[in-house]
């Protein structure tokens, strides 16, 4: 891939903006934690993994930045810091995921003198952007088989290298089946309010050649039902334990219109984005954002001034719709609930 | 209604500029029918009875532009008028009614003299607009009962004033149920890519004190699986004999997630949208329309440059999604087949 989303580089956390694309491909340098939790809130960095990664680096920043003379100040201060990054976004889970798994390897070095813990969490860091990467190409792997030869994918949002450390979770799958080299073209719904889909899935399958067909989210019914569309895949935000699953805004609707028409329809994400302390999909918080996201485009308004809009940013899309979930240890089928739990044991 | 879609002034045709709306409310005068033909393909003026008004009434001024010495020559010119306005927009029927009905009184007037013929058609133009007004209070009249006290309606692009004469076919049942004393409010989708809800619909329904949301297409699905919406309302281009409705492109989305969630969706039309010459919706003309509505908002671009777009402007909902389809003459359930001609010989 010809771009990097996220990484570490001389103590400070670059980030491509992902607000400014396609336009400009700009990346921001961040030195302190405060403006990483503010890069997440506004969504300069987004998608669950990546919100995670960048949530470990925010971390490792704020670790630097804390003055404290004894081990209780230090923990103290982290926490804080922890606390800072997980109140940016609510739904994804891999933010908390990769918040609990700084902490737990800050506690376990409890041991060591500050600096050394300060170097054990940047590389706690760099660990879980390196591994994030390589659980891409996993998922890879194993959802490409599920892409027929000459298959039109439909995708909503961007689950791609953008979402991720790189290469992408749906959007690795459709990468994985490219490079198998199945000739392969992809439908991307422009995913409103914040053009997700036009913004960065087109562009990014645009870099790598792959054949890219925009178009806005209420045609992606009309494909369907024309026969244009061979399998959807998307990414996740959250997934319960009975395998209901949040992602972006409109994959329900997506899942939907799939069944009707006998299209499969398949999440691709991490085990990582697995919650099975949650019950149902009942469970997962659902952000609502700015009505501006709606009301205006480019800066200017499209809507009637004062107009009252609801903005909720993902959706839950029962397991029912679901044909399988892709992860890096294999493909879940069937009895999410169970087989959910079996993965994770694996 | 505080505001005119479209009417005939001074032998001029007078018409809200609807790619300016919200922002601005402008009048734009037209004074020969090349500009309304224009203004037909620009969506200037849209909606399908209201396109089969400006139709009417460009044939109208087309009949005083006309400079001939003979009744033949008149009418080889008519003729052209005509076929220019058809070929503006291939799939509201209400267009080529409106201009097969301005043909025909021509015809059956041959006998009188030429501008007694031209005041015949502008007659007859403003007759086609007054009735469009009565056909959709009566609408209106008809589908006020389908709408329960309470009730959350969701709608889909823009059926309303500015899509009519006045008052609405899918607002206008929604407007007779306010006028009713029914509390009730409006969800309306933003309807991409023209964004008709975010422009058109929020505005008239806040201009008539109707409480109004606004959406984005994608989250239809979500609030109706948490129960938020009542009912689904919209207005229709087409209807073919056998129910199958073309309308906005999403529509077909809209009423697939209404039945998965068991919620009635009806449309709402004037006779004039039947073709009943057509045996399904697959023999429905589709206009694609150009890609810069998708990739450009504001004149800026939202999509990398060069990206393949789709941009059908319509879709087609089968008959066995529809509750019932809400006339001036009544409304039609069940075997639609059959009822539509009945409905049609009353």
């Amino acid at each position: 891939m010809s771009f990097r989303t996220i990484e570490w580089r001389d103590n400070k956390v670059v980030m491509i903006d992902q607000t400014r694309l396609p336009g400009e491909e700009v990346y921001n340098e961040y030195t302190d934690f405060q403006s990483v939790a503010e890069a997440i809130r506004g969504m300069i960095i987004r998608g669950a993994p990546a919100i995670g990664v960048a949530a470990a680096m925010g971390i490792a920043l704020g670790a630097r930045e804390i003055i404290a003379d004894t081990h209780e100040s230090f923990f103290r201060q982290l926490d804080n810091v922890c606390n800072v990054m997980a109140r940016t976004r609510p739904t994804a889970v891999n933010l908390f995921w990769a918040i609990e798994r700084m902490k737990r390897v800050a506690e376990s070095h409890r041991d060591k003198d500050l600096n050394s813990i300060r170097e054990i969490l940047k590389a706690e860091a760099i660990r879980i952007e390196e591994e994030d990467l390589e659980i891409c190409r996993a998922i890879g792997r194993n959802g490409a088989p599920l892409i027929k030869e000459g298959a039109t994918i439909l995708t909503h949002c961007n689950a791609g290298g953008l979402a991720t450390a790189g290469y992408g979770t749906a959007l690795g799958v459709i990468r994985a089946a490219h490079e198998a080299g199945k000739r392969i073209q992809v439908f991307a719904d422009e995913t409103r309010p914040w053009l997700q889909g036009a913004r960065l899935t087109s562009w990014e399958l645009m870099k790598d050649g792959i054949p890219v067909t925009l178009i806005s989210d209420n045609m992606a019914g009309y494909f369907m039902r024309k026969g244009e569309i061979d399998v959807c895949v998307v990414g996740a935000d959250r997934i319960a334990a009975n395998g209901d699953t949040a992602n972006k805004i409109g994959t329900y609707s997506v899942a939907v219109l799939a069944k009707e028409n006998k299209i499969p329809f398949y999440v691709a994400a991490p085990v990582s984005t697995l919650d099975l302390s949650l019950k149902s999909g009942e469970d997962i918080p659902i952000e609502e954002r700015h009505s501006r996201e709606v009301t205006h485009l480019q800066g200017l308004p499209v809507a009637p001034e004062g107009v009252k809009v609801r903005n909720p940013a993902f959706d839950v899309t029962p397991a029912r719709y679901i044909a399988g979930i892709i992860t890096e240890k294999g493909v879940v089928r069937g009895d999410y609930e169970k087989e959910l739990r079996a993965l994770v044991g694996r």
